[in-house]
């Protein structure tokens, strides 16, 4: 699909949907770029206000509000990936936005993503849509235990999903995970999570980050390391089938796949999700990168070329989460490049920051 | 001298003077590190008012605003050297002034600062003080001719100076500058221009960033490239230099200091200026150091233990000057990395931007 619309100029205004560190992020990368952005956000206290010229606090639904904020922005993009189908549309109906309403819609329904994914070949964990208890237990007959069943919509770090190790535990997750319906996904012996981070241009050049190696505690990403400690071979494929996904979406924008690794002789990749935005497991381009992730998103929505996805040294991202935030200043010295989201109070689980370590200079 | 001043938390507020692209940038980097900038200018115009929370309009001479301001930040800091001795006398019996009025007072006064790096042994041109045409004649007929005739006070860029090339040169300059006492700088027949931004923490930790090589174009500086084409020698006696230099000030910042090269079989140095401040010739570290010089400066005023400034890459840096800046977005594919200031209007002469190219990864 050819894209009519000329690349915006320095001193345009892109519109964010979202204001928290995403979204601070972004702003801060197309201030660079001489882009203004307009935060709108219904939180009053989204750390995004900070640093930019133009603000909007209101309700995702607010028609009134949103169609102001088109009217004063070039273009819209977002920080998340849950953003109303009615919302986008409006949107989409009065601004260019970026990346589109489909993407949305794909990456924010499970059933809809996994759907996709199979239809371009791209590997997935077994699943079945679960719409009734009786579908539940036919799915775990066919798929085995454990499994795990997951609502469709909202689940994020590891929210709205439950683990069935026996027969018994189907009716109790089913009853408890709403709304339906929902999905069981058949269990992944995986060794390892990695991500790729990928951009396309509105002109359909591709770029991929590295990929990184994940960590999570608590259901929280810890680390992310890169390079990750796999096979060339096996890192090549990933960049491959995120370069896949966002060719096959007409995506424009940067985008966040998570991969399982699989063990054996041969190790393999599926897919567990994609993420229609800059993603917390890139933030480790802000330190060894030319071009971050950041900058690399506001220049596809802009209309803009690609900037070098290169990385110049080894490097491990690690997310500061509640009172962890207290590293800075005191241990942010020599090989320390740290980033905090101007968060005011410290909740226990709130990312509050992050810190990237490099490990060794390429 | 001992820094009885604590580190300052994340979510303190640095008072920035001036609201130019430095004051934008040292804001950007403040952000990053969860600190909050508060910006003072006259000009209600100024970029850097795009990317903080808090600004106060107001000038440099308004005690009430003044007090204001410093009643709302946590320490001073400022982007350019001219700020009034009064301002920063006003400020530093508020709040603590980083760097201090000390640096200031020498950095704003060429004749204070030649007085200054002379008696801490630091070479510079010969010069002499002008305050009269007779002090004039006698001071050409001392250091000969061709020489340098300059206002003490608010040169920049070319600004405020004569070359004389003949006895009958001196009247019509010294009629011309203003105000006396100017100085007279012997000629020095230099081979090139480095610069080294150098940072100093409140605890006196010093770090150097490595020297760049600056080529002007009509008075202002065009490129920075890094390394400079020099012997390795001079490349230490200048960073060398570069720290006695904010040992001597007891400084708290980062300072840029600019040197001459001269040439002959031992090449030595001279120093040409220093500025307490981000440097334009600092802007390379944008692009490829774990710190940059900005967030190193927001770093050493908030009582933060310095980053790192090793250099990943070779690179040029290459300011935007007017129209220039319409190679964004066309240009800026690749191996090169954008950074506009945000300016509605791109006048002649006026630095909209710059960019860094990177030569060769290390």
């Amino acid at each position: 699909m050819s894209d009519p619309l000329p690349a915006l100029r320095p001193g345009a205004t892109i519109g964010i949907l979202g204001g928290g560190q995403l979204g601070r992020m972004l702003a801060l990368a197309g201030a660079k770029l001489g882009l203004k952005s307009h935060i709108y956000c219904p939180d009053p206290h989204s750390p995004a206000f900070d640093v930019t010229p133009f603000k909007t606090v209101a309700a995702y639904d607010d028609e009134a509000a949103l169609r102001a904020f088109a009217a004063e922005v070039d273009i819209v993009t977002y920080e998340f990936e849950n953003v109303p189908a009615a919302t986008a549309e409006l949107l989409a109906s009065l601004k260019p936005l970026r990346p589109d309403a489909n993407a949305l819609a794909i990456s924010q329904d499970r059933l809809a993503e996994k759907s996709f994914l199979a239809s371009k070949n791209i590997p997935v964990a077994p699943y079945r849509a679960v719409h009734s208890l009786e579908e539940l237990e036919a799915a775990v007959g066919e798929l085995g235990l454990p499994a795990v069943l997951k609502t469709t919509r909202l689940g994020y770090d590891g929210k709205g999903q439950r683990v069935l190790r026996t027969q018994e535990d189907a009716a109790a997750a089913f009853a408890a995970l709403k709304p339906h319906p929902l999905v069981l996904e058949g269990f992944v012996p995986f060794e390892k999570e990695i991500s790729v981070v990928v951009a396309r241009s509105a002109d359909g050049t591709v770029r991929a980050y590295d990929p990184a190696e994940n960590v999570h505690r608590a259901h929280i990403l810890f680390t992310s390391t890169v390079p990750a400690d796999v096979p060339a071979g096996v890192a090549k494929h990933a960049a491959m089938l995120a370069k896949v996904i966002v060719v096959a979406l007409d995506y424009v924008g940067v985008l966040g796949v998570e991969f399982f690794v699989l063990g054996g002789e041969r190790p393999s990749l599926l897919v567990n999700e994609i993420a229609p935005r800059v993603h917390n497991s890139g933030h480790w381009t802000e330190a060894v990168c030319l071009t971050d992730q950041f900058e690399q998103h506001m220049r596809a929505v802009a209309g803009w070329p690609l900037g070098d996805p290169q990385r110049y040294a080894d490097v491990v991202m690690q997310n500061l989460i509640g009172d962890e935030v207290e590293i800075v200043p005191g241990g942010i010295g020599g090989d320390t490049q740290p980033h905090l989201y101007g968060k005011a109070e410290a909740r226990p689980g709130r990312k509050m920051g992050h810190i990237n370590r490099i490990l060794r200079a390429n």
